[in-house]
């Protein structure tokens, strides 16, 4: 498992959980963290077990359930440490609840390939939000986060079946760069709304433990790597964002 | 793992699946069977996680999306093994997309506890139906039967949540005991459709490798045995069946 790292993020371990979770707001922070993760994890399991209907067949009908199914577990092992710290795993996610069903009621795929570019792209922005933040965590969250991490990548066969689709129809690219738009737009609407209502687990996104004040500013660059990120993912795939 | 058996059937080997499976009969039968069995599994992942939409809590939510993680997992044991013995899994699991399909078409749930019963019901019937057809195959195939058996009773959850809401309103009781005969009613429907298109497979499930004729009557002393255990679980559950 590779622990890859933000260019510019801190290299240095801050010590194991049981030494900082006697700090209460890092304490709530991570668990903020491990709700919103969690919460990510099952809307993913239902989202895309919903848009394998799209499935032209058999096979492709179980690569999407072979995701959902990997989201599963991965919600699985958050909501196992929640527990395992004292915290009501439901509790902790509810505040996370509206912001993903929100994002994924205004991210219905109308169709088979949105459905892929949506799983491809959710894939992927996951994978650098847990790069992101993982560096910034005691060292059993961050083995934690960097484990449920690693095994995400259930994607990569949507990207053969969306070249080839736009291959065989070059205007479907455009629909489909127009769509990988939204669907960046409404995620970064829904974080920033999270960002917003949750003082904690900001502090913790933008300056790690040590940092107090909420920054927006750094919250706003981490935003920006992330989408600087899927830019160059969409162009790798043949579309323009 | 127990490896229960059907007080009449069989109790004996009758070898590994190498060689058996030089009986063309045998080997279609089989094949039948495991492309039956993994349609199944992903139809059945495909429902529980749509059926997840009524779950009143995160809690609930999770128990429904655990349950079809661990039916994707039966998927693609029965999946691989299909390819293993050189079949093209998706050309066996064809024949059996309309049969399953109709039935989750006509068994779909109104509401939070016919989900749950229908979760319920399904797994406990799938269980009864392995068990009924282990015994009559290849040591091989067999284990891998055994093995997918072994690993349901994920539904547990569902008897506990009935027994509860039949108990703050008996009303509730006779709503889902109806539903409960509808469910046996169509997977008995397409299962008899199934016995009647599917020669091989129908030998295979009334009188093991040795019986060529096709038997009518086996097969409805086993649909009787199935439906006796049925009617056994529901009033176990506190529904009249």
């Amino acid at each position: 498992m590779e622990t890859q790292e933000p260019a510019d993020g801190p290299t240095d371990s801050i010590g194991p959980w049981a030494a900082r979770a006697a700090d209460p707001q890092y304490r709530a922070a991570v668990l903020d963290l491990l709700g919103a993760l969690a919460y990510g994890e099952l809307s993913a399991f239902e989202r895309l077990a919903e848009d394998a209907k799209f499935a032209p067949g058999i096979e492709e009908k179980a690569a999407l359930a072979r995701m959902a199914s990997a989201e599963f577990q991965h919600y699985q092992l958050l909501h196992d440490r929640l527990a395992e710290v004292g915290a009501d795993p439901v509790a902790v996610m509810e505040p996370f609840v509206e912001p993903l069903e929100n994002f994924h009621r205004m991210t219905a795929p109308a169709d088979w390939l949105e459905g892929l570019v949506k799983a491809y792209v959710g894939d992927a922005i996951a994978t650098d939000f847990y790069r992101e933040v993982a560096v910034r965590l005691d060292d059993d969250t961050r083995d934690l986060v960097l484990r449920v991490m690693s095994d995400t990548g259930h994607a990569g066969f949507a990207v053969e079946r969306v070249r080839q689709a736009i291959a065989e129809d070059p205007r479907v690219g455009g629909r489909l760069a127009l769509w990988g738009r939204r669907l960046m737009g409404e995620a970064l609407s829904q974080a920033q709304r999270v960002v917003a209502e949750r003082d904690a687990l900001s502090n913790l996104l933008v300056g790690g433990a040590q940092v107090r004040g909420f920054d927006l500013v750094e919250v706003g660059k981490m935003f920006n790597r992330i989408t600087e990120t899927h830019t160059k993912r969409m162009a790798a795939l043949g579309l323009a964002s």
